[in-house]
C-alpha cells in the first residue's frame, strides 16, 4: 500500500519540537524526510528520558522516527555548497530557526528559491518572519503567555497556569504541516513554490475560541475559571474515590437523564435549574456540591460506566499510564512499537490521522547522528570520514 | 492573486467546533465550502456572545466565515436525494457527527463513495470510527480528561484543571485538515478517494510529548507541576507589579546573562546552580524565590523589555484584550474585520498560516441560515420556499 506523500523529498533543518513534529507527520505519511543536524547533533538528543543502555533520548526518537539523518556544518562554505546541491531537487524544506537566522546563514527562502523556484519553504518560529519582535527566541511557555492561553487556564483562586504539555510547539508544527500541504496542492496546479510562515504566538492566539469574540462583540474580557464552561452547566471535573472525572451535561434532555442517574430527580422541579442558562447562573455552589457529593462515593471507572449507560458525556481524568493502556488508545493504535538499532524496542505515539487507503505508519527508527551521510550526499564512507575530520559533516 | 485551494468543492456537514474549524481553514485558503445545516440551523448559532442588534452569534460567525450556507433535512428522502446530487462532483466532504450517526442517516463513507468514488470524506469525532467507545458523545473536556491533558495541567497543590479554551476541538479540526490535504495530494497522484478519520481523544493524546516516553522509557508517570518544566530551570511564570510574566532560561549561557540582568551575579558561583540539571534539582525554593522577589518590583512590560534587551526568552501573560492589541498580533494580521449583512462590522481571528504567494484571507461573512439555498441547489426562490414549507430546506 502506497503512502499519501510518497515521492516527496523533504529537507529538514529543524530541531527540538515544532519543526520536527511537522516533519514527523510528513515522514509518517510517506515523504522522504532528510534531517540535517549540526555536526554536534540536534540539541534534543540530550533531552530526557534517556535510555540507559544506549544513551538515546526517548524524546528525540519519537519525534524523529521515519526520518533519514545527515549532519552538515552550514556555517562552512563546503557545507553550504552541499546543502544547496541537496536542495536543488527537493520538494519541501522545513526550518524552525529563530527569526533572522536563516538570512544570516544565507539559507533563507530568497536564497533557496534561486536554486529551486518551485520549493515550498516551511518556516516555524516563535514570532514568525515579519513581526516587530521576530528576532526574539521563544519557548512554549512564552507563546502560551503572550498568545493568551495562560491567562485563561487555571482556577480563579490560584495563579494562572500553563497547559502542561508543550501545546504551542505541537500545534505550530501541525499548522505548519497544513500550510505546507496547502502550498503543495497549489504547486500541483500552478508549479509555484512559496514560503509558509507559522508563528507559535499566532498558533496559541488562534485557539482562544470565543474568548476573542466575547471581547469584540460583548466587551467582556474572559478570565480563567477552572473546569467550568461559561455557557454549559453542569460541565466540570469532579473528585471521586480514586481520582477525577469530567462530566458535561449540554442540554435539558441530558440534564433530566443526569438527575435521574444520580438519584436527584428533585432537581428537575427546581426553578433554578430549569434551563441551561439558569443552570449556568446557579451552578455554584449548590448544584456543583450535590454532584460532587454523589461522585465521591464511586470510582472513576464506575462513573464512566454509569454515564455511558445513560448516554451522558463523561470521561475519567487519566494519567499517562492509564491513557496508554486504555482500550480506546489501544484500538486506535495510538501507541506503536519501533525497533531501534541501539535502544532496542521503543514504544511511543502512533499516527493521529487515520487514512483508510494510505495510512501513516512507523517503519524506521530515528536516525543515529549522521547515519545516512554517505547515502544522502552520494559519497563514499571514506569521504564521509574526511569531511567529518574537516568539521563539515 | 489565486488562493491555494481554489477550485475545490467542499460539502460541509459539520456543526459546533472541530469540524467547522477544519472547513474554516479550507474556506480561508480558497475552497468553496458549502455548509449544510439542519433546517433549524447549527446549534452554535445560539451560542454566545450574541450580537444584540442582529441576534447573530459571534462564535458562529468567526468559525463559519467564507462559507456558503444551505439547509437540508437529511432525514427526509427528498433531502437525501438533494444531498447525493450535491455530493456527486464534490472533492471533499467533512462531517463531525457522533460515531454511527452517518451510517444511520445513510450518508456514511460507504454510501457516499458509491456516487463519488474519488471523494475525500473527512470525519472528526470524539472517539473516531473504530473505537470500542465510538458511539459515545464527547465534549472537549472529556477528550482533555481521557487523552491525558487534564492530569498534566495545574498545580501540585490544587486539583487538576483543563486547558481553558477548547484545545481538543480546535486541534482535532487542524489534524483533520492535515489528513484531508494529505489525501488530496494522494488523489492528485492516484485519483483515489478515501476516508480520513480523526478522534479528539487521539488528538489530545498526541500532544502529551515526552510524558509518554517518560513512562515507556523511564517508568515515570509524570504529574502536573504548575508552570515548571521538568528539564529546564528557571522556566516559570512569575508575579509582577501588574500581572504575570513567563521566563525561560534554557542553558548556562542564558543563565549567566539572566543573573547579571537581575543583579544576582552571586548565583553564578553557587554550586547548586552550576548546570541546568543542578538548577532543575535545586530550583525550589530558593532560586525560585529570588527571581520571584525581583519580578515583584517591575511591571510586566518593563520585564519584557529588560529580558528582550538581554536576549532572554520572556513574555507577559496577556489577557484577551492585551493579546488582541499587541503589536505582534496586529503586525501579523491575526485579527481581521469582516462586514456582516445584519451584524455589521465584525472583528475576529485571522489566518494562521502565512503563505507568501497564496495567502488566506477573510472575504465574506458567515452565511445567514439557508442564505445560498437557491444557488447551491440550482433552484428558484419559489422552489426554495416550497421546499421550506415541506420541511426539506
Amino acid at each position: 500500500m502506497k503512502k499519501a506523500l510518497e515521492g516527496l523529498k523533504v529537507i529538514d533543518l529543524t530541531s527540538a519540537l515544532n519543526g520536527p513534529f511537522c516533519t514527523m507527520m510528513l515522514a509518517d505519511y510517506g515523504a522522504e524526510v532528510i534531517k540535517i543536524e549540526p555536526v554536534n547533533g540536534d540539541q534534543c538528543r540530550e533531552w530526557g528520558p534517556i535510555d540507559e543502555k544506549s544513551g538515546e533520548s526517548g524524546f528525540y526518537c519519537y519525534v524523529n522516527r521515519n526520518k533519514k539523518g545527515a549532519t552538515l556544518n552550514l556555517k562552512s562554505e563546503k557545507g553550504k555548497e552541499m546543502f544547496f546541491e541537496l536542495v536543488k531537487d527537493a520538494d519541501i524544506l522545513v526550518e524552525n530557526y529563530k527569526g533572522g537566522v536563516t538570512k544570516r546563514l544565507g539559507i533563507d527562502y530568497e536564497a533557496v528559491r534561486k536554486v529551486n523556484p518551485s520549493i515550498i519553504y516551511g518556516s516555524g518560529s516563535g514570532f514568525g518572519q515579519n513581526s516587530p519582535i521576530s528576532h526574539r527566541a521563544c519557548y512554549d511557555i512564552v507563546a502560551q503567555a503572550m498568545g493568551g492561553m495562560i491567562n485563561l487556564t487555571g482556577y480563579k483562586e490560584t495563579n494562572p497556569v500553563k497547559v502542561g504539555p508543550s501545546v504551542a510547539d505541537h500545534v505550530a508544527g501541525i499548522y505548519l504541516t497544513v500550510g505546507i500541504l496547502m502550498a503543495l496542492y497549489n504547486r500541483e496546479k500552478t508549479g509555484q513554490g512559496q514560503l509558509v510562515d507559522v508563528s507559535m504566538i499566532d498558533t496559541i492566539f488562534s485557539l482562544l475560541e470565543n474568548a476573542l469574540v466575547n471581547y469584540t462583540v460583548a466587551g467582556i474580557i474572559p478570565e480563567r475559571n477552572g473546569n467550568i464552561d461559561p455557557s454549559i452547566a453542569p460541565f466540570d471535573v469532579y473528585e471521586c474515590k480514586d481520582g477525577f472525572v469530567a462530566v458535561g451535561v449540554g442540554n435539558d434532555r441530558l440534564f433530566a437523564k443526569f438527575c435521574t442517574t444520580i438519584g436527584h430527580e428533585e432537581l428537575l422541579d427546581d426553578p433554578r435549574y430549569k434551563t441551561n442558562t439558569l443552570r449556568c447562573d446557579n451552578y455554584e455552589p449548590e448544584l456543583k456540591n450535590i454532584i460532587a457529593d454523589w461522585c465521591r462515593d464511586y470510582a472513576k471507572k464506575e462513573i464512566e460506566n454509569i454515564m455511558d449507560e445513560a448516554g451522558i458525556p463523561c470521561g475519567p481524568v487519566l494519567n499517562v499510564k492509564e491513557a496508554i493502556e486504555h482500550p480506546h488508545i489501544q484500538a486506535r493504535e495510538m501507541m506503536v512499537h519501533c525497533q531501534h538499532p541501539t535502544a532496542g524496542d521503543q514504544y511511543f505515539q502512533g499516527c493521529v490521522m487515520k487514512l483508510s487507503e494510505t495510512p501513516g505508519t512507523v517503519d524506521t527508527p530515528a536516525p543515529l547522528l549522521g547515519q545516512h551521510n554517505a547515502e544522502i550526499f552520494g559519497i563514499s564512507q571514506e569521504e564521509v570520514e574526511k569531511l567529518k575530520e574537516e568539521g563539515i559533516l
